[in-house]
């Protein structure tokens, strides 16, 4: 009846209020961002802002938190650093992180489930239907990790030994807290590698980190996943274990497509994702897009393509007849002169594809894939991909 | 005429004795390998001596010598290391070289052109027809590359320091000429890297290194085509370019499936393969071969999988029924204890597929796919990988 309704709503209401209070530290944003989920908030870029952007727009960089904003007093931040590796814990302040010298990346973050709607679309996947804006790149300033971890006494051993770091069994992942609750860990190797780059940023494009992607301190780890890249980080442990959290055990991993509901033993038996295949997408001409043709008769298309690992991009093909033929794009100079086996950063690509008369006046489905510099490609369909959580969905992007 | 058929056939065989004449110090080979080319030798391994065999046994090793078979006088050989990076140029013995560390790896060597028969039946190639066992593996003893520069007096910078080598741009390449004629070059930064075990190999399987490998000495770059892993080395020359050599500039590079006839320009702009896709195949059943299924129904298959740059191969899924179905694979432990991000060897593996009854006494075809620790996966089709080439040939295997 309608008293039942009414407290119902009531009820309704409270819990939505209730919700909301746990996230009463989350900032405003951009209005342009594309929201899949307000709280924690899903957001990602809007394919305008990426376009010809090899740095995105600090307000436009797509947000995907797992749990609330925490409120943290940076007075009072303490960076804990601890394990076998570290004679005695340690809890380092923002001034004593910022005393060590400071170093500047430019990197792309990109979600696990970045395109996962087109995978979706395949056959269901569970999770949020990301587009191809789970993806955005800036300019990171903070400190390496791996000269915190000297900071706090590790002792890194000089590149002349042959006992190489990782050769310690004791410590074979760098786990990282964050102050809301998340958590996951990178391997060992990653983080003292001397070429790893992995950051403790305080600063994103030049001005501090905003609240949304984990000040005052955060971790970023190039050519990764950006599931490691903690924000809000407390705590930093090393170890001869992964971390504990579900992020790192029940989530981000990837199945065989015949593997439709996962079970403990199969999660146990997957590898974490860490580095990411290679990716593409196309931002322009946007889905339904009338398109202007060049004088030449040809029809101009933009996109990016990024590797996991430091692997640069090597080449990029599009075509209009679904693959029958390719044109190959030019890829725009690299935001940052990387370092070979360094590339942190994506590649923007355009391409103006001949439109044959036959095609003319009617609707085209523009496809690319990439190749890295290991000349790993993208699959062309998703079936042989499809995984129930609907992660690394990198087939050809139509 | 008579006349005439009997001069031509006296000219064939002059010409023919006088390019075996070039290979009189080709060594006599296995009988079991399978022979694409004699002139020079191109053999590929049978499956039979790769099933089961993390290393492959040294006289059934694939051969892909691109030139005779040199003599070398071993108490006369000198190895020249030179370039901007070595004060002086110097010239080792082998003598000089064996009083290094010795070090030993266990590295799978993949030809660029592994599988080839698979893309020409897509669509024809130009190049020999390698099945899948232009690939094999052995443990290779020798002397770090690392050490033979430092040695020669190039100083590794330690990895303390944030000038790391590699951002030294007189010295971006490390160039190696075989003593017969070939050449190639590798990125300096896998060749100075700590992790890289890039080796000079003197030793094959704990026996020294035989003609047809390379003695007295080889290079060997884990985790690359094996292309760069030149035999014979007598000159390792530090640059800022790759080599000159037909086979680093004109050969083993990827194309778009659309560049048909790739001309000067495209080799220019390619990349030179270096790191290798992720990779695998089917060993048993071989084509053709009738199956006894286990009591359980099931049909045993057994394969190999393999990645480039160290990365680990974390699944393979086999099918029975082109895709549709998919058993994930048991993967062998591996041969050696390899460390993270330095899996330099394959991975062997077996799975007992269920075979329904529907396809019971008929012809089944058996598709397998691997995934890397990069969740690189494999093409599903050869059509959008296709190369003129046929290189790079890592479309399902089927
Ligand atoms: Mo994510
Ligand atoms: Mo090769």
């Amino acid at each position: 009846d309608a008293i039942e309704a009414a407290e119902n709503a009531a009820a309704e209401e409270r819990d939505r209020d209730a919700l909301k209070d746990l996230f009463k530290f989350d900032p405003k944003r951009d209005p342009e961002l594309i929201t899949h989920a307000a709280y924690p908030c899903n957001a990602e870029a809007p394919a305008r802002a990426l376009v010809d952007a090899p740095i995105t727009p600090t307000e436009k960089f797509f947000v995907r938190n797992h749990l609330p904003v925490p409120d943290i007093d940076t007075t009072t931040y303490r960076l804990a650093v601890q394990g076998p590796g570290i004679p005695d814990g340690v809890a380092l302040s923002l001034e004593d992180l910022k005393k060590l010298p400071k170093k500047t990346v430019t990197v792309t973050l990109q979600c696990a489930g970045n395109r996962r709607k087109d995978m979706h679309d395949v056959k269901p996947t569970k999770g949020l239907q990301w587009s191809q804006g789970a993806i955005s790149t800036a300019t990171w300033g903070g400190v390496l990790l791996r000269d915190v971890l000297k900071q706090a006494g590790y002792n890194t051993p000089p590149s002349t030994t042959t006992t190489l770091p990782d050769d310690d069994q004791a410590i074979s992942h760098v786990q990282f807290h964050g102050t809301e609750g998340y958590g996951a860990s990178i391997p060992f190797h990653k983080a003292i590698s001397a070429q790893g780059d992995v950051l403790l940023a305080y600063e994103m494009n030049g001005e501090p980190l905003p609240a949304d992607h984990g000040a005052p301190i955060r971790v970023v780890v190039p050519g990764y996943v950006a599931a490691r890249s903690v924000k809000w980080v407390d705590r930093i442990t090393l170890s001869d274990e992964e971390s504990w959290s579900h992020w790192q055990r029940k989530d981000y991993k990837g199945f065989s497509p015949s593997t439709e509901m996962p079970c403990e033993e199969d999660y146990e038996n997957a590898k974490s994702i860490q580095e990411l295949p290679v990716q593409s997408a196309v931002l322009l001409p946007a889905k339904g897009q009338n398109v202007t043709l060049t004088e030449q008769g040809e029809m101009v298309c933009k996109g990016y393509a990024v590797s996991g690992g430091g692997r640069e991009v090597v080449r990029v093909d599009v075509s209009a007849d679904g693959g029958r033929t390719w044109t190959t794009a030019t890829l725009k100079p690299a935001a940052t002169d990387a370092r070979p086996g360094r590339q942190w950063a994506w590649s923007h690509w355009d391409a103006k594809i001949p439109v044959s008369s036959t095609i003319k006046g009617k609707e085209v489905e523009i496809v690319c894939k990439a190749v890295d510099d290991s000349y790993n490609s993208q699959p062309e369909k998703m079936e042989g991909i499809w995984n129930m959580r609907g992660v690394l969905s990198t087939a050809w992007h139509r």
